[in-house]
């Protein structure tokens, strides 16, 4: 046993991931060191402050405040970057990879704004560099993606990849409370951060969805091009209507390639999707992916997508990865080909769309607005009244047609510039599946 | 590009799965072998006619019908065994591992009845063994436990691992249709068996329990000893009483571990699944996956579990790994830690049941089973009646408050033994889940 070579791994940052990763390594170090017939030792970690009480045991002479010193230890061959952030973090994680170790990640954010020079320093001196926890936590999708469907081009990929957005709106629909009473309530219980912009606005399932599309198309595509819209003005209305439907409203990452015209779309928005379909019925804080490759068809992956345990998973299972590659000599992992495919035209990004618009209660109005819509293109396929708080107004749901990025966004500047409608019409997506 | 190393590729057994990995490479080949730096030579393989015309185009020259002559081709580095059966295959299989050539298979049943065997081989020859197409057809599942929950101890693991069992049972319940209706619809479009015992009668599922089984568990489980039940008992009555309670009903392994006392037991049997279970959700030929982990909690993978494009999905995920595995130098791959983990002894696998018997239409006849019932411990929570054909007969439906499986079955022999039952009674199971 005590030939058996030793890995040194370090801790960059041991909040939350961070003691989550040595509590389980700690747990599990025979069964791991015995698979991988190596020694597994957690030799430091980096923290901001030494004196706070945490839940692991941690001997004071492996803690250090300086990260940098973790992440540039001769001795330490896996560098855990769990700080967040995208300075120091990115600063650690280059200097790790310059030195040729490998860096293990959860941190979308940096991977999603620094990904190719991140990748590149790792090909450069020969490091690697792991993220399986920054995407979807414990659920293993990029392995996935990298791995096991590695014989399929990926027509569509949908994700519900925010916890928090996912938890909202399956206690509104469940509860029928408005978004902000369960907002308020989120807060309190911990599920969403006092600042919750980040994630009910879709930005951090856009980084999300940017590393996936990099994965599956070999693309990156930056959040500031794709389309990201939040959950924040949804109602009541919005989620009676897709329940009397036979819908669930899921904030979505929609990555959808053309495969005749090899044209990529990335957009997050709230999709309708059929109950039928799995990712539907994926509630509370709970993560679910459905990609669709040419060769396998739709698969479907579910878990939770955060938390200290489930991160901590996809962690460990990369530092495993990390170790059977080190143990097996340093080549390089395939990566996806990188070429940069041709966005998606808006025209060609086509489905229906549902359109919820307080307007003035008066005679003629739905005629004008049908008028408006048809002059761009978008035909209505059904129109129903909802409830409205408003005086001498109604609220209109209208439906589409099939129809197309392009005319309803023309439709919807129209439809704001008509005096007869108040205030801001919403628009969603209904989603559409190939079979 | 031309100082590319060759992997040179044998194909055992060109039938529909065979044609599709065959297929699916020559369309892929430019991407996969710039992710892997490496030429991918589809070099050889058999088939049992020569002359037999196939959807794929091979020269003549590369066809042989001798597999064995390509499973030890001295040029062949990664052997493709899916001829399927126990004989041959395992022959083939045994030969190409004791030349040290990495073999990959999509079959289930010679894993299950030879798997030490093989494996020892692979391991003192220094070959390996890929078999991610033996399970659940298109889904990553097997590189999801070996490596993507690794971190974990798997507490339950669900799996709808038979198509034509999920494909007759769905259709069952969308349609009211009995088994016998379906299985003669289902045989005639090809997804059913002429003999459809392997499937309907849970074989098929088992062989694949046992998989799954020494993947998360590291312990062979032979069919024989586990509990195997199928889905021809099962009418319009079961699933009735299922959906109108919230349940569907599913063929499902259940692998459990007693992570207190270490005990693991394996069951293949009809199940009701609450509705609001991922896994209920997967409906006509597919195949789903829970896997609860005790880090990560519950996962849940769906996808196709046969045909053709599905399993050489899987089959080149394998070749793709096997080729970056001899690039990289043959170091083992991390193989479960094998011991031999106790059997749950049958009083600790606890659950309710549902029990559905026809019974002679008289006065008393319920006390007198709620009698037997209780004499062995089994105590029953609720009693409906649905209808039958049979004359001067109820049918009865009990659930049973929580009881164990020694006490249902002693329940089960005694029911059988009181002269107001008419008939085979049906116990099904009912899923209970941790959280």
């Amino acid at each position: 046993m005590n030939d058996r070579p030793i890995v040194n791994i370090g801790i960059c940052g041991l909040g939350t991931v961070g003691q989550g990763v040595w509590k389980h390594i700690t747990r599990s170090r025979a069964k791991l060191e015995s698979r991988l017939g190596a020694r597994l030792v957690l030799k430091r970690a980096s923290v901001r402050d030494l004196k706070k009480k945490r839940n692991v045991r941690v001997a004071a002479s492996r803690l250090t405040t300086d990260t940098m010193e973790v992440a540039t230890d001769p001795a330490i061959q896996i560098v855990c970057e769990l700080i967040g952030g995208t300075t120091l973090a990115k600063d650690v994680t280059l200097a790790a990879l310059k030195l040729g170790k490998t860096v293990i990640s959860a941190n979308k954010a940096l991977i999603c704004e620094h990904g190719p020079e991140i990748f590149a320093a790792a090909r450069k001196h020969g490091g690697h560099y792991f993220f399986e926890a920054s995407v979807a936590g414990g659920i293993p999708i990029i392995k996935a993606l990298r791995e096991g469907l590695v014989a399929n081009r990926f027509d569509h990929i949908y994700g519900i990849l925010n916890g928090t957005c996912n938890y909202i709106l399956t206690r509104m629909e469940r509860e029928g409370l408005s978004y902000q009473e369960i907002l308020v309530e989120a807060k309190a219980l911990g599920y969403a951060e006092a600042d919750e912009s980040l994630d009910v606005d879709g930005w951090d399932t856009a980084h999300k969805a940017s590393i996936i599309t990099y994965l599956a198309h070999g693309t990156w595509v930056p959040t500031k091009s794709m389309v990201v819209e939040g959950i924040t003005m949804l109602t009541q209305a919005d989620l009676k209507f897709a329940s009397d439907n036979g819908y669930a409203i899921k904030l979505l990452a929609d990555i959808t390639r053309d495969l005749k015209t090899d044209e990529l779309s990335v957009l997050v928005a709230p999709i309708l999707l059929p109950l039928t379909k799995a990712l539907a019925n994926v509630n509370d804080v709970y993560n679910g992916v459905s990609v669709t490759g040419d060769v396998v068809g739709e698969t479907v992956y579910i878990g939770r997508g955060a938390g200290q345990d489930a991160t901590a998973s996809a962690v460990i299972s990369d530092i495993v990865d990390a170790v059977a590659l080190l143990l097996r000599g340093n080549a390089p992992l395939p990566e996806p080909i990188e070429h940069d495919c041709p966005r998606r035209p808006l025209e060609s990004i086509r489905g229906r769309y549902y359109l919820r618009m307080d307007v003035k209660d008066e005679p003629g109005v739905l005629a004008k607005i049908a008028g408006v819509a048809a002059k761009v293109g978008v035909s209505i396929a059904s129109v129903g009244q909802s409830p409205t708080t408003l005086s001498k107004a109604a609220s209109l749901i209208l439906i589409t047609h099939e129809s197309n990025e392009k005319a309803i966004r023309s439709a919807l500047t129209q439809l704001r510039r008509t005096s007869a409608v108040l205030g801001e019409p919403l628009l969603l997506r209904i989603a559409s599946f190939a079979d």
